[in-house]
């Protein structure tokens, strides 16, 4: 596998340890110095939301922050429109993204209603925004150093 | 074109083709024995809704169970993040997907609504999940041995 | 980077030009004589909306037509399934797309709702399709030389 796959698998591999709500698989995508940060897309320009340093606190803060999933529900974290830029041992990932909630409607005692067909519930699309994410060639493959997590709708926050 | 990138154009045309109702096309990207298993993805654990074995049931599968769009209707079987990997002459593809489902307003005889613009209509996420996808190269290029596709929502299904 | 993925990347530059509304961007991906063809996806069958024809007409296009995005809002243009075809120095890129409306909700003066989490707003399909686009390799690198946008909803425009 090429190097610019191997970064797109990065990324696909994050998306999928989020949406399993895996906070060890995510951890193990970074550097041990790795930083995840979150920004908000105010008309285009970033304003810093959160930071989160190190392998380890990235690990709590999915573990502890991430929402699980509810009976019946999952989500997809979806990525677009890759942009890769290699230079030797470090390298960028720019990515749209949106996040998809899916909940799945609980069968009825008697059955579903006449007449329907294929999935039951809601997709729904609840984030969007971009990925901006610098890796490091390690000897374990390319690890995040920074993932810039850019949000396109304001967030409410916790403390807010 | 390399091998990934020709594993990945399978999964391309598999979308375009269901999408175009062309049951002929779909069937053409299984291998002769190849398979289509439908599970239901309960809590992440995949639970056996379907299967269809070799190339002539899936194309019936296809022709008959896949319902025409409706006038001015459309579909996206859109699919995200791939992970491929290949062992010389056997490979695998897995992916997220989310199908769209497209409804195109019909144009009143007295034109649009003042102030309409843009396309009329509505676009609605109606299914989503994972493509779990083994393949084989074949002297007429790589063919799907076995496509599972783990649904997100409940079906529910003609004979519940 | 191999020619193709620097053409896939043609098509990333586009949807983040086009939705930061940055006509010059946009303008700069095309030959000086490329050609921008709106289709209406009639069933199938495209029929020709508009055309523009030459990169500066092109460039007028986005910055007159596009409408810019409301305060709070954004979009995202997100392309899958790319159908990638390279003759030495001409090629094609097949894509479909859908256009996700992302419209954030202003925060009220007394904070966000008690239970108020995440993103808040809503983010919209609005549009779907398939781009079908040439491209010639120049001494600038790739270039449009044909974005045919086929658009799923029939749309309304302003002189209808």
């Amino acid at each position: 596998m090429n190097d610019e796959r191997a970064i797109q698998e990065v990324l696909a591999r994050y998306v999928r340890a989020v949406d399993a709500r895996n906070a060890d698989d995510v951890a193990e995508l970074y550097a041990n110095d790795g930083a995840e940060i979150l920004s908000y897309n105010r008309a285009g320009t970033p304003e810093r939301i959160a930071a989160f340093t190190g392998s380890r606190a990235i690990r709590d803060a999915v573990a502890n922050i991430l929402p699980p999933h509810p009976a019946l529900g999952w989500a997809h974290h979806a990525t677009f429109d890759p942009i890769v830029a290699i230079d030797t041992d470090i390298a960028s990932l720019q990515a749209q993204f949106v996040v998809f909630e899916v909940r799945g409607a609980q069968r009825p005692a008697a059955g579903w209603p006449k007449g329907a067909s294929g999935g039951q519930g809601t997709i729904t699309p609840i984030e969007s925004g971009y990925y901006k994410i610098s890796l490091r060639r390690t000897p374990d493959g390319w690890k995040i150093t920074e993932n810039h997590t850019i949000l396109d709708l304001p967030p409410a926050l916790p403390e807010t």
